[in-house]
């Protein structure tokens, strides 16, 4: 268990002795970001302190307290400000944004910390009778408003339930390469053990050092190297669910043909239906070798054409990532301007450019597993590269990346210190459609973006492609604009209806790996159609009668 | 379409004038089969012809006979004794021994052929308004009860809904690698059309000529070659299913987060959600090479090691299968008795036993794809099963299972016309368990069939791994005994009930690919557990409220 949660930012991403190191490129950096995004000055707009919260009193009755304390090894129920403020949101840009309102209307009334499954099987329970809302919570990091504290109604009692008490490596079997877990245990601790006996689970989301095992299989996440260790759904071997109706520990088998795999109903469910307490999962050696190489392809299409060569053709790469020219250009810029290594960027740039265009889209490509197989899956993944026109850059820019993989969402927090905004969305398609998709994606945003600032101010859009499939690949969009000073949620609003909407008419998922949560709800209905709706709500329905889990998120009502 | 259903047995297996041709070692033949099974004499009890055959009239009414045809092209409602009787049934042991009997209770009032989904979905609606219990029905090749013409009550009229008339290749997508087609499509007309495009589904299983894609998706179906293509719930991208309640079109994305994946609960339904009247599935490009070898290991241990180092090495190889000695020696003696390949056999096993022993277990590899990838799939295995103490025996074993592959289920029709029974019946279960499983599972059936055999007769069972996954591998048992002449449904329940309890209390599943339906119900709730069973019927309740669809098959009601 991290127990301290107080050492991880309640109103930003990561941990609070963490920045977004600029050093003495500062001055150059905050120059770059007003120039680029046409804005005069940049403002000073710090976020609040616990203190300067305005947030309504907890509305738990002394009787409700009892009883779930009487629920929870030594009566972990939590009322204090700073544990209310942690469990209000999520990560969101919008989360970080209203939070920066200084005023909450939604925060739980209480935060309960079970710690055991039958413990947390006992309080929703109990919630149930009680007509309290339950809203469950790993690390906390979802971007989508799955964690929200929003009640069933205005009126209801609503109430966190913290699942990373529930923190034990229950079995690891190397014989069958799984691992049995316990839901809330964060990524870095679930590695660590593993990685202590030789085997990991090889989950690397952006978020993997404040998420949870059992927030990844609930948003269906993936990893960077989903390749190799495939998504959440597929890593993903049974779990134990905690409902209201009883624990339900669903079949375990590699392989059945028992009527439906009730696994993946429950892959996807964002806590709608109960709460996971543990997973079994598959696990892997750790690998022996890892090699990550950058190229540069001349066309974004070109790089779409390689990935979908190297997942159809089999080639074993562990990731693929391709930037835009757009994302290429920001992310040198962001990691460059300033400092020395603009100018060692320069050479690499000189060369590679002579064949690559003045536009080229970063490509990064990696490997893991036995030295033989790493050898052979580059070398076959250069070979592709080559075909479609690609250079070869070597392993700089690519060690760079893994480096600094888990660090750039520390950025977020100072743009939003000074007036700016940053989102992400994502979503994934077919290869015959992905072209189109981004296309219209990124006209879609920065239209809306333009339509949202002040004339002479610009947003700007970038996208890369990082999860490849046999039939498709996601998109992955990264966009920042001068954000409104008088209303930045209506505006973030109309950038996230568009660009959804144009998800939504041009054959994208509403989400790939971030989820629906509060955030993507209304797209939802179109690609599940109504009777997938309503087969999901039965299905709530059944474990959760009174609708206490996580109402309004996702599919529940 | 394959409208002529008259070209394949009704009351057995494959086409009517295809037979397991014995020739001149027919006596040979005969005589060990008496021994081995402690037969005194072979019996002369031939099936049953269709004049022959005792069923009920129809009850259709006028009116609903007249309902349907109005709704379906052409009229295609069919109550003539022959249909009646093709669609009585599957083609389980048990379905084939109750037909030997001359007289079956159950037999559909009428056969539908709807022509288009929008006319199935008419259908549905038409029965369920009228209270008519629909069987949907492709190949018929079930051999667990799904295709039983069994109605919601014994008094309600009950039609098999046939969808070999849906039998279109919508659309094949080269980019994508996928391919949209209609359900009802037999295995080699959809190989046919899409190998004429360079591709293939590569999905073969036992009954191939004669199952359907709709039937492989409902029952969660598994090919030979799974290692490469996959089970049917790995290659399924999407499907329309028609439900009493509309045409649902699932989720159609490579990935996504956008709640659990429904998809996934339509692979296994075995029609009691809806009639899937299309499907898109992931295909590849006709293999360049394909390469199938074959082995003996000492013992069945090693060769479930070499299988478990092959998966989780990610060796690509499309096929590993692995008989036990007593399968070994049972298929060797089933193709040379009486013949000059019992010598060339020996040739071989003279040499291969003084490595491999005197009970050796037959392995079969195959690989499949691009030349070099083929080559190094096999190099690396046969590596791996010699360390493991194989030995390889070349290619003409490998190839004399791959010609007849098909072939095989022949046997069974001859063995019944002469009194001998054979069944098999298939579990999953993990590496750690699976020696376990085996010895369990082989023990209760061989004690069973000699509890149900006279003093002196003797059944033999044998079995084999033929699908292997990260965490585990099915285990496929074969079982052959004398034949009680009175009442043979009963003892082959005696078996079929002892095996079942074996694989649930030793931790297999019920069914790797065969499915539920009536045959495997009662070890169901056991997996699914109370919660699951009942978010099952849920999503049956949406979809079909009338519980008109496949009542009293796998989970329905």
């Amino acid at each position: 268990m991290t127990a301290d949660r107080t050492a991880t930012r309640w109103n930003g991403w990561g941990l609070n002795d963490e920045t977004y190191e600029l050093g003495k490129r500062a001055p150059a950096f905050w120059n770059w970001v007003a120039t680029t995004l046409g804005m005069d000055t940049l403002p000073d707009t710090p976020a609040p302190s616990v203190d300067e919260m305005d947030i309504p009193d907890s509305r738990l009755s002394e009787e409700l307290r009892n009883g779930f304390a009487a629920l929870v090894t030594d009566g972990y129920v939590k009322t204090d400000k700073y544990e209310r403020l942690f469990h209000a949101r999520g990560k969101s840009y919008i989360d970080l944004i209203e939070i920066r309102q200084g005023k909450l209307d939604r925060v739980p009334d209480a935060v309960l910390y079970p710690g055991t499954a039958a413990e947390v099987q006992a309080c929703l329970k109990y919630a149930s009778e009680n007509n309290v809302t339950i809203v469950p919570f790993g690390g906390g990091s979802s971007v989508v408003g799955a964690v929200t504290a929003k009640g069933k109604t205005s009126t209801a009692i609503c109430v966190t339930l913290d699942t990373t008490r529930l923190d034990k490596i229950i079995k690891v079997n190397k014989t069958d390469m799984t691992a049995k877990i316990e839901a809330g245990k964060y990524g870095p601790e679930i590695e660590k053990a593993l990685q202590a006996e030789g085997v990991t689970l090889g989950h690397y989301p952006q978020s993997f050092e404040f998420s949870t095992l059992g927030g990844w299989i609930s948003a269906r996440g993936a990893g960077q190297q989903s390749g190799k260790y495939g998504k959440a759904e597929k890593w993903l071997v049974n779990t134990t669910l905690a409902t209201p109706q009883g624990l339900w520990e669903t079949e375990d088998f590699p392989a059945s043909a028992a009527a439906p795999n009730l696994n993946q109903l429950i892959a996807g469910h964002e806590g709608t239906l109960g709460v996971i307490t543990d997973a079994k999962v598959k696990i892997h050696p750790v690998p022996e070798a890892k090699q990550y190489r950058a190229f540069y392809m001349r066309e974004f299409r070109h790089g779409v054409d390689v990935i979908r060569t190297l997942v159809q053709r089999g080639v074993p790469v562990a990731m693929a990532r391709l930037s835009d020219p757009d994302e290429t250009r920001f992310f040198q810029a962001v990691s460059t301007v300033g400092s020395n290594k603009a100018l060692a960027l320069k050479a690499i740039n000189l060369y590679a450019r002579r064949k690559a265009g003045t536009s080229p889209c970063l490509m990064l490509i990696g490997a893991e597993g036995l030295h033989a197989g790493v050898d052979a899956a580059m070398d076959a993944a250069r070979h592709i590269v080559e075909a479609r026109g690609g250079v070869h850059l070597g392993k700089v820019l690519a060690d760079q990346w893994y480096k600094s993989r888990f660090h750039s969402p520390y950025l977020r927090d100072p743009l939003l210190d000074k007036g700016v905004a940053l989102d992400t969305l994502e979503t994934a398609t077919q290869w015959s459609n992905i072209e189109k998709l981004y296309r219209e994606v990124m006209a879609t945003i920065q239209k809306t973006m333009n339509s949202v600032t002040p004339d002479g101010q610009y947003g700007i859009v970038m996208c890369h492609v990082s999860h490849a499939y046999h039939d498709g690949a996601s998109l992955y969009f990264t966009y920042v604009w001068p954000r409104d000073p008088n209303d930045p949620a209506a505006q973030w609003q109309r950038i996230k209806t568009a660009a959804s909407d144009a998800i939504a008419v041009h054959g994208g998922t509403i989400s790939h790996h971030h989820g629906v949560g509060t955030d993507h709800r209304q797209w939802l209905d179109r690609e599940k159609g109504k009777l997938g709706m309503a087969t999901l709500q039965a299905a709530k329905d059944v474990l959760d009668p009174a609708g206490i889990l996580n109402p309004h998120k996702s599919f529940a009502d």
